[in-house]
């Protein structure tokens, strides 16, 4: 019981409250979405499921309940789970062309995995608010206006408004996956206000990323496999992201498993100088930059139409 | 004169000669040539050149000589300096138009840089040999098919054809600029076979590069500023690609310059296991790729006719 109390001081001390900083976030959208509504213009964001796997369901849901609580429209799309590529590709298409959706969002994972790329080139560039659209990684990449992807976008806003200063510091990401740590160490590096850090990209190919991990200001781990980031690995007074989410089982649950992330929290939290827990971290920043690009591009367009 | 002899021995073992590898490339490039004319196939390539800059005169004189040496197609538009945005908007889209022109190459810079964007934007994709258009970078960036930028794939070309051990190894790039360093770190870092680096990106909001570069399997300079490298920026034994081509001033030459690289050459020669000269090092391969990227366009349109 003695240990007790100084870790729960830590705790206060150096969680990243994701659930607080998105929430913050969503109330600065409330007051865009409010604003915009006074020149007739409600954000909309179109929603393409297929199939009903509960985790697809899930967050689908969530994402439909977010923009009801800021004022934006959001209309699903629910296909069978025996939709041919076809019926998958002319859903896209109506979204494209609903002149009151502003936003499309394709629920990845599709139960046919090998059409995803045909299914995310199908969608406007200029609806592609989870900027998984090549013409937007590109656009990113070049420095020029995009829709940034939301998980990355969010991770830099968590580190801005922690107040990590990201400007000149050496991070650490482990994992390139195309939606997570290959556009996040490019945002990172860039030169603009919530990056200009010095990047080091690790992942599977790696040799000793203990050295490298060991090493930065900043870690941020995104392998999607537990215990990727262990306590050895990082220095005293580094902060950690976690963008892993990963299921393990757990009896003790109703629901027989728990979610951890890619880093060993608990062994982290006392050496850390600040940390993001699984769940409640980087998650929930995902869905409030997704409404964030969402209410961008119903902006965008309506300038558009104002100067047409 | 004790002191010439062994770093003779060293300039013959470390240096990597670009002019051989690219004309070994461009020797390869020439057999694909010929057996695309046994198909009815010559690769074309269009260049743009607006103004009459000697450097930018040269360097198109250069590329269409490369092209006439292994039996493909040149055209040049050359507009006057005094061209209006318009113009050479046009320009591209005749050239986009062209059934005989593969690959387009818009020379940089162009008078007025502020349109730079709007015109390489303007270039059919699949015509895009020089990989600067958003959707072959967001391509590239996601390991779609995709034409990568030349100066980039050539480096990879060099240290493969060096034998120089990529995947796995750190490399350390100093530069991110869109069209060498930035694509050069997320190409070295992508799982394919002239990949699958530990790759830090490092620039100008970095703070102590040495500290990273001494970590350095290979180094790769492309800062554009002279002395960017110093010999104790690098660990003995480490590889060494000089990309800058920097113009210093050199009153015992007729023309009164010579060109250096970012990296002090000299210094580095008896400590890197490798190395590239300036010039004669990586500027030889970024014609070669262009060429390679012209003929694979070719190849490619045919295929589709072929199927169509």
């Amino acid at each position: 019981m003695d240990k007790l109390q100084p870790l729960e001081k830590a705790v206060a001390a150096h969680l990243i409250d994701g659930k607080f900083i998105a929430r913050q976030i969503r109330d600065e959208l409330r007051a865009d979405v409010t604003e915009l509504a006074t020149r007739g213009v409600v954000p909309g964001l179109g929603v393409l499921l297929v199939g009903n796997h509960p985790a697809s369901r899930s967050y689908v849901t969530a994402k439909e309940k977010a923009c009801a609580e800021i004022g934006m429209l959001s209309r699903e799309i629910n296909l069978p789970e025996t939709a041919t590529p076809r019926e998958i590709v002319q859903a896209v298409e109506t979204l494209n062309a609903a002149s009151d959706i502003h936003g499309i969002l394709v629920q990845l994972p599709l139960p046919d995995s090998s059409i995803e790329q045909e299914v995310l080139q199908t969608v406007d560039p200029g609806k592609d608010v989870d900027g998984f659209h090549p013409v937007n990684v590109g656009r990113m990449v070049l420095g020029l206006p995009a829709y940034w992807p939301c998980t990355p976008h969010g991770i830099l806003q968590m580190l801005k408004r922690s107040s990590i200063p990201v400007a000149g510091a050496h991070v650490v990401v482990i994992g390139r996956s195309n939606i997570v740590g290959r556009p996040l160490s490019i945002l990172l590096s860039m030169k603009h206000v919530l990056g200009n850090a010095t990047v080091t990209l690790c992942h599977t190919g790696s040799r000793d990323i203990a050295k490298l991990t060991r090493q930065a200001d900043i870690v941020i781990a995104a392998a999607g496999r537990p215990h990727t980031l262990t306590a050895d690995m990082v220095r005293p007074g580094a902060a950690v992201i976690d963008v892993g989410v990963n299921r393990v089982e757990d009896p003790t649950r109703e629901r027989g498993y728990r979610l951890i992330g890619d880093a060993d929290f608990d062994d982290l939290l006392p050496i850390a100088s600040a940390i993001t827990p699984v769940p409640g971290g980087v998650g929930p920043m995902t869905i409030a930059m997704l409404l964030h690009n969402t209410v961008q591009a119903a902006r965008r367009l309506t300038n558009n139409e104002a100067k047409g």
